[in-house]
């Protein structure tokens, strides 16, 4: 667990991380037959919450006890689960493994929820055989709102992730002002609003990328990950299979 | 500051990221000339993290107050900063972009502080005019080696990001074996070690790349941005240009 050099302290000695640790040492000395942990990542720092997420999951790989852990973040639900139970106010929207909800999410609650930045959502309008966000027709959606099928003057949310988006070299899709500029090192991520709108999308652009806040920024979408979502129920109408019902004894392995 | 809904609560009744969110909402309507802040998202849940800073910095950008900014998240330092200053143990170790800090880390502490996950540091050693990790000859080490210029015996840390690190389809590098799969929806973070050592490697895969812990991997290495390290004092001998010295007064804009 990384303590070994605390064991001389008293437990008020102790940074709230280092009791996490603690805590969790404890719970596997028991050699229990079930792990409920709750957010046991919550208190650590960003550096030692990565290293502590593998560690994890390598000692569960190791003891290979079932283990039901709960968290708010979607990275150690990916990282961590066989099997992620989305909750949102109690119900449950999803049951699936983190690549069937990360490719398949069957709402937009659940697309939204999973993919760090998250699913950008965009009201798009079919009109004249046109797919229009805003004002801009996207001709690459014609055929997949037909095939739903789309009648005209119908209104749907497209969701796309934000490395679907990409600053455009020739054609452009669409365009956005650009508010916030984040260097990551790898990457930079850009997000923009499309003008005259409060529409927010997000992406991730090479680390060389030069863009400051106010510029209009051309962006090309790649809709083979695209997900077109019911706008009023926010079920995923795109999704290949409806998602299993969960019942009490069913198996999910 | 999102926290309208909040107005009528006392402060007992606000979660910790809600008393986070009150405190930095008095900070500003104070119209300071200047903003301390000290880790100011460590309270808030992973999604509040990220959207609040990005909303610290479109705040920031509209308001124009110079921030100095505490954290131990090396991701609010990368896109929150115009200028970091790296300390480590109360000394600072570099002052500069965070472009070139990610690219130009003055050592090896400062390069594996920055990135998530972090710099991959694996030992080298010059021998016969060829470069050993472990047992495995690296042909594309040798030039960049002797125009340090290493000598026979030389030992030196290779420094290697994750993202340039990619399985091989034909000729491998290195091999790992695998202890870590981490799937997070847009890629895979795969950890493992060199066989019989103790030296781990990380590397960002594609989302569909099938390996299971244990597993042998094939490696290729992406050398142009690969850094070297004096193992003994970890100064980064790649470096093009020595780090700035802080003195007092110095302007860094």
């Amino acid at each position: 667990m990384g303590i070994s050099h605390l064991l001389d302290r008293k437990p008020r000695q102790l940074s709230g991380g280092q009791q996490q640790r603690v805590a969790l040492g404890r719970a596997i000395a028991r050699q229990p037959q079930v792990f409920l942990l709750d957010e046991p990542l919550s208190n650590l720092d960003a550096q030692l919450r990565d290293d502590t997420r593998a560690e994890l999951k390598q000692l569960h790989h190791t003891l290979g006890i079932t283990t039901i852990y709960v968290t708010h973040d979607q990275v150690e639900a990916m990282t961590l689960a066989d099997r992620i139970v989305v909750l949102d106010r109690g119900q449950i929207q999803q049951i699936a493994t983190p690549q069937e909800i990360y490719a398949h999410p069957t709402n937009q609650m659940v697309a939204t929820f999973l993919g760090s930045p998250p699913m950008n959502i965009l009201p798009i309008r079919f009109e004249a055989n046109t797919a229009l966000v805003g004002e801009h027709p996207i001709a690459g959606l014609i055929e997949p709102l037909k095939r739903l099928p789309a009648k005209q003057g119908d209104r749907f949310n497209l969701g796309i992730r934000p490395e679907n988006v990409h600053v455009a070299s020739d054609h452009a899709d669409l365009e956005i002002v650009v508010t916030v500029v984040e260097p990551l090192g790898r990457e930079t991520l850009i997000r923009g609003t499309l003008p005259d709108t409060d529409t927010l999308v997000a992406l991730q652009a090479a680390p060389q990328t030069h863009v400051r806040v106010g510029d209009r920024l051309p962006l090309q979408l790649d809709l083979s990950q695209a997900l077109v979502f019911n706008p009023a129920t926010g079920a995923n109408l795109t999704a290949p299979t409806p998602p299993p019902k969960p019942s009490i004894g069913q198996k999910y392995r």
